[in-house]
């Protein structure tokens, strides 16, 4: 079973659904000793099994999969359609239509074929604790199962289920807040505390994530307990990741980040823009329903690059971002970290 | 002008106004090779003056006096008057009468007269930058002056100003946040994530302030950039902390924590009472009309042992704290982190 001590270098790809994960980045990752991340959320399943082959081709070191837990049922659908309503503007700003919010499993049962069939290293999942049966069907096949948790309760909740790594996420992360029921993050535990608590509460590997963007911040994890740091928006601006190019020119910017339900309904923190500023009040927790139904308004102002009307995920750090090859990003954080503790030994 | 490097232990405690707060406390921590620091807010300027006097007596290290920087201008009377009606039934519960909402600036001249007298080693301030005259007269005495921050921008406004050090508080911490506007807090930054921006941006010393409650945590910050750790709940367990009884017995308990406005107005973290359960959304910001308007309450509930009607201020990571004499605890986190960056090197 693959352990995250191993790692050449203590650096895990964030999966980076639903924009910048690509092949490339993941094999990237891998080749300079940390673990790239393929991220099955929103992909069709067929294009999963793909990519994951793309990355075998590639590289012979480990890598990882991660997978949407789906939630247990649809939102109340007079919710849905009042917040949908007040989007209509917004979609007709953009020439697009709003889709169907439909509710869905984002192919939960075929993209857990798949990844036992395939057998990456490690399958991680955001949004909730898999079955004990799913995390038995890995473990026979020698595949880790990690979870994302944001509470104590959540990481208790997931090493009790056999979990081989907690990846530990703290308020500071850009994208969904990973954990198990989605809560406006408001009273969010900060990484360090969360990383602190957790490790004295339970013997599980921990992966820190969270407003990592940095040596001296993978350094900070280590101590704190972690195994390895998930870093995302550190590698954004890699050209292997496949960040819009709107979200490229702003993400150096000292633009404040905020969660919000606006875009997806599910708590997520992105750069605040006009779109964030104008609906997160409004904005109800319903997930999958209102991502699918925004999906076609923010390709729409992907396309025309109008950076105040589409997602523009990442973390509190995101300053700190480096525009580098991805491989050099891993090796520059691994050395900055090593170089920080032998100085403060 | 004293430099936190200089600390033979990484640790400052916090202030820890309102409460906890004693010269004992302060002696303690001085004496085992931290900095112990009295909290004036709250106090009459004359007692200030005394438990100046007292730790001065008591020990040759430097320690340090912290002061609120007065509010701009006071709330609006209607909307202070409502919440308060909500709180009627709360008071009578405990037989108390409220107090007048009053406005005033905790004795603001009074008290920086008696530090810029009695010449402490550092004076720190919450609740805003003092203005520049405060911090020139300040160093005319070789005192320093930090200023506490808990965004980026304030680290820029604090660092121009002149601060010798700037107190990062993340959102991870106990009390009241220290910033200089009164936000909701929903927003706000992960230490770790603040702590690294704040020092690509600025050359001041930064201390880290927010959930860090063992030496592996402090170690985290150690590495993150800080040239200290400061720590308040992890001092609470101690018998030098005038730390309530009722509050004690919970503080060990995984009980979670949350911003709120209830009790004084002002946003800070507790650990979830029924009081800040049934409040906190109709708490408007009104600091420090409220925190006067609640004081006989609040004292009325901590008389009663009623730990579900008065404000529990804790950090996120309170069930760290270890009930220990306060020189032992500031002893076993530095040599807690020492032994972390040791292993790690």
């Amino acid at each position: 079973m693959f352990d995250p001590g191993e790692l050449a270098e203590p650096i895990v790809q964030a999966p980076l659904a639903g924009g910048p994960s690509t092949p490339a980045l993941a094999i990237a990752v891998c080749e300079a000793g940390g673990l790239g991340f393929l991220a099955a959320g929103y992909e069709q399943p067929d294009a999963v099994r793909e990519e994951i082959e793309q990355v075998r081709a590639a590289t012979e070191r480990p890598f990882g999969v991660n997978l949407f837990v789906p939630a247990e049922r649809p939102a109340d659908p007079a919710t849905v359609r009042a917040y949908l309503d007040e989007l209509l503007p917004e979609a007709a700003r953009q020439g697009a239509e709003l889709a169907e919010p439909r509710f869905d499993d984002d192919g939960w049962e075929q993209k857990l074929e798949i990844v036992l069939e395939q057998r990456p290293a490690v399958v991680s999942f955001t949004f909730g604790c898999p079955p004990a049966s799913a995390i038995d069907s890995l473990h026979e096949r020698d595949i880790a199962a990690w979870v994302t948790v944001t509470t104590v309760e959540e990481a208790e909740q997931a090493s009790q289920a056999g979990a081989d790594a907690l990846v530990v996420q703290g308020i500071e992360a850009g994208g969904h807040r990973g954990g198990f029921a989605d809560s406006d993050g408001a009273d969010g535990w900060g990484l360090l505390a969360l990383l602190r608590v957790v490790s004295n509460m339970v013997a599980t590997p921990l992966i820190a994530a969270g407003g990592i963007g940095d040596g001296a911040g993978v350094a900070a994890v280590l101590c704190a307990g972690a195994s390895a740091a998930q870093v995302g928006t550190a590698l954004m601006l890699s050209p292997e990741a496949a960040t819009n190019d709107a979200q490229r020119q702003l993400l150096s910017q000292p633009i404040p980040t905020r969660l919000t339900r606006a875009f997806t309904g599910r708590t997520a923190r992105g750069m605040v823009n006009r779109f964030l500023d104008e609906h997160s009040t409004a904005a109800p927790p319903a997930y999958p329903e209102i991502h699918h139904a925004t999906s076609p308004l923010r390709a729409a102002a992907r396309r025309h690059g109008d950076a105040d009307a589409f997602n523009l995920w990442a973390g509190q750090a995101h300053t700190l971002a480096r525009e580098l090859p991805a491989a050099e990003i891993v090796r520059q954080l691994g050395a900055e970290a090593r170089e920080v503790l032998r100085r403060l030994a």
